[in-house]
């Protein structure tokens, strides 16, 4: 498969997961188990909210990695597998980085208010770029870096405050810590993916093998973690596996699918294309759901959205347009100093 | 002088104006002759209190270049002057068409808002490079058309309307006419800055012929405009050139010094850079504008002005910056093939 139908799908699976999520939302499907936490309820059901249905979701991808697993182990020659511990322990290692970075985003939300956060977001984009650089030793020419910075810029721009919105200008009125706290949260969140990339790039392992491992260690961090809240939460509502597909609907089974492929489009990215192209596929995504929005929901289009998305597909033809078909002129002029001598 | 040394005066001194102009109309410094106009008084008084202070910037205009004229007229050899009638002729052009432009602004202004009108304004920069491409037949890189979308859009950014201002939403709500009339009046913008362009480049005559014979023009149609005016209103206030210097503070005159040096540097760019320069410059001053109003004036900084700035430097790197630079990666790789034979 060529890696920009991967990128498109994951972008057309991402988009409709965002539609589906305020769907499941609007029509009561599943509930929250953690929608009591006091402060900043609204952003907050949702991590917790996805932990389970993000727990089912990681079964999904387990159980399909596994499967065609099983069918390259039985062809010949097998696929190339890893098994010893050098290797296997460095696979918990993106599950704690985020881990490490949803703490992060807890605290910054204690700082800064929610269109803040989601305007600081956008710094993922060029915090991915430099640790893709720095860490993996990719070389971006400067119309890449260009691309980038305005990659973010287009989101940034769709996200702008609408005239006649409700809570205004706060942008700018947080306190440092806040903004200290989000560029901090984007470097993790880049880290994670930059070091996931390196773990499936390092040795030519079968993908599968590498989404096993991977996928493994990503349910028992989030087990982990459903325990201790349910040990915080005194077993108010039982232990986590009671709950686990309490309240179902169809509308939380296509999310759970819908995370599950999108998750196993990302692996495949990772070995196969690399970080820049997940982060267009994501950025991609959100303008499309913005977009959707428009027709599906009340949301009202507006002028920055419209600019955001142009300034998108321009940064997207910098990227990875040919460098020659961006800079030569349509006619191929002179030259004349070249003679067959 | 180099080309953006010039560029750069430009800009400053385009930005000063605007800044000039608030400060006149703040200290109700020069009166506005046309301040009864019913409908959309605070975009037509401009327009025709700049009429009378325009005339005597053209004059200004004139004398400058006629004291240059006749200083390289002393010189040997003497300066190459074109007086025949067939290429005088094509002089009186511009201000016939900036006359009819003038026309289909306040057409445009019957349909749409001014804050429509101002964002429709952005077009200019787009229908500029595209006349230039057609009529003057230079070559632009697919870079650099990407470059004057991303100037288009940058400026446009930089005046979404905020959170918390006044009337909201017009943008998308105008009679089709309007819209119509708006592209029009790009047309023709870049029609007169093409042309202009054409004229002054079209051969090898002295800088400073051309200039007279483009501000005589200017000046007698300008003048040819206050009469009509004048009959139109009855000679209520006596025929403009009993009004021409009435009024004037510190602030007018800087105002009129100011149009007359802006005016001698666009004949300038014409001849010796181009109408993408000319746009790049006058983007940039109100950019600048912008800035400044933050510090000496009560405008608000927002977000969408930043994200302006950002988009309208990258744009500009891009459309100027040689294309090596931009598309070469870092450490240059390979070229192994090449060998000594």
């Amino acid at each position: 498969m060529q890696w920009y139908v991967v990128a498109s799908l994951l972008t057309l699976l991402t988009s409709s997961q965002g539609i589906l999520t305020t769907l499941s939302q609007s029509n009561g499907g599943y509930k929250y188990d953690y929608a009591t936490i006091p402060f900043l309820a609204e952003i907050f059901k949702n991590f917790f909210q996805d932990m389970t249905v993000k727990l089912v979701a990681y079964g999904l991808q387990l159980l399909v990695s596994s499967i065609f697993l099983w069918r390259e182990l039985k062809k010949s020659p097998p696929p190339r597998m890893t098994t010893e511990w050098k290797s296997v322990r460095l696979y918990p290692i993106p599950s704690i980085i985020y881990l490490i970075h949803n703490n992060v985003q807890f605290a910054t939300l204690t700082y800064v208010d929610t269109s803040t956060y989601q305007i600081m977001g956008n710094l993922k984009i060029v915090t991915t770029a430099i640790l893709f650089w720095l860490f993996l030793k990719r070389k971006l020419s400067n119309l890449q870096w260009m691309a980038i910075v305005l990659l973010a810029i287009g989101t940034t721009t769709s996200q702008v405050k609408g005239c006649g919105e409700a809570s205004c200008d706060s942008l700018f009125s947080s306190p440092i810590q806040g903004y200290m706290l989000g560029v901090l949260s984007a470097c993790l969140s880049a880290l994670a993916g930059v070091y996931t990339e390196f773990l499936m790039k390092k040795n030519n392992d079968t993908l599968y093998w590498q989404n096993v491992q991977l996928y493994t260690f990503g349910a028992i961090f989030n087990m982990g973690r459903l325990l201790l809240d349910d040990f915080r939460g005194g077993f108010e509502n039982g232990p986590w596996w009671e709950r686990l597909f309490s309240g179902y609907t169809i509308t939380t089974w296509l999310v759970v699918l819908n995370l599950g492929s999108t998750g196993l489009l990302v692996s495949w990215l990772m070995k196969y294309a690399d970080n820049i192209v997940k982060v267009y596929s994501t950025s991609m995504a959100m303008l499309l759901t913005m977009v959707l929005s428009v027709f599906l929901f009340t949301f009202r289009p507006t002028l920055q959205l419209l600019l955001g998305i142009i300034i998108c597909i321009m940064s997207l033809h910098m990227y990875f347009a040919p460098p020659s078909t961006l800079v030569e002129l349509p006619v191929t002029v002179s030259a004349p100093d070249k003679t067959d001598t």
